[in-house]
């Protein structure tokens, strides 16, 4: 029984060490893509999509081994939880490495157009994006429920951007109707970071509900994509 | 091994019927929401965030029944890949019902004003999102690839509808800054639609899995939120 748990935790200490190395991946990729598009670099834009086709990856083989954990462990009650999360949990970062690559598909086609804006508040809202991700799969390897927590507030902050950012945008378009195509295209990166930070979110509350048992309900509807 | 067997396939076909209602309540969320949209009824609107809570207990439910499964049974090879993609499945229409609940929310922001337009693309990407979702559940409990690979190309229709919406409405803020806001608003239904045909093409992608064990990159980035 002692070997079968010491195999286990060996196996849980595997699967730990994946889910940083994906995470750190995806927070590479957020980086990039602010980088690209502040710095309108096609190339590294075009970089964020091999780096998806590597989550992708990832994704898929952490999940077979999930799934082969529970097959052979059958685990239950909270080591169950805890391969389960791990299931939703890169589902989660893998959305959001999609969403780098929204961002860079729009970053490749603005690449020729003079930005109606400096950007300033869509890079800090890639920054707390970035940092949530981060805290997220900390706070699940630790099982730390605080930090868990403290992502899901963070998200506030993010939403705050967002709204700060759509607001400036109808009043750049109102002044000028020229600036509408290219507003738009900011809109839905704004937009991109938001859902993001959702994702980030959702990773906390899964991290929430190993520990408590309970799914944290902080976000409401709106919350996931 | 017989009686395991027939277990098995007795708990499969539990799971195939729970599979089927939370895409019928899907399917009816989905109908609902244009409908609020369209008669501008925030009741109906309401009504959708409690059927998302409902669609949302199902997921949960059908998670616990599957990981349950597949830690008593030890299913290999394709049965897993069938568990597995159930529960990508429940993933991806919880968040086709979270984008429900989006569409609601911004319903009854605008439930006081005049539309800038008559709603004519928008119903009709909602109902081939809706078709998808049917389609590809389907598709699912029937393992039929050709059902699976039809929904995938359906998305091509979903997308042209969707910068058909974005191009009129880039025209209709030109002419009349005035209708900005509320552009911005049909601007992001029509995303939210986008993203629901989106996550139908998943599931259709998720069955050609189970079918071909490869998984189908039918949809390149951008595909998925």
């Amino acid at each position: 029984m002692v070997t079968t748990r010491h195999f286990f935790d060996r196996e849980l200490e595997g699967l730990h060490h994946d889910l940083i190395k994906m995470g750190s991946l995806v927070e590479e990729s957020i980086e990039k893509t602010i980088v690209a598009l502040k710095k309108q670099d096609i190339d590294m834009a075009r970089d964020i999509f091999k780096n998806d086709d590597v989550i992708d990856d990832m994704e898929r083989s952490i999940e077979r081994k999930c799934m082969n954990l529970i097959a052979r462990q059958q685990p239950l009650a909270k080591d169950l939880r805890v391969i389960s999360t791990a299931l939703k949990i890169i589902t989660d970062m893998e959305r959001i490495a999609d969403h780098s690559s929204d961002i860079a598909e729009i970053t490749v086609r603005m690449s020729n157009q003079k930005y109606i804006k400096p950007l300033i508040d869509i890079p800090k809202m890639a920054e707390l994006a970035k940092e949530m991700v981060n805290k997220s799969i900390d706070a699940y390897v630790r099982l730390d429920l605080e930090l868990a927590l403290s992502v899901c507030k963070s998200d506030d902050a993010v939403d705050d951007l967002f709204f700060k950012i759509i607001l400036e945008l109808i009043n750049l378009m109102k002044n000028d109707p020229k600036t509408i195509e290219q507003a738009i295209d900011f809109m839905f990166i704004a937009k991109y970071l938001e859902r993001m930070a959702d994702h980030a979110t959702n990773i906390g509350e899964w991290v929430a509900f190993i520990i408590t048992g309970e799914h944290e309900h902080l976000s409401r509807h709106i919350k996931r994509d």
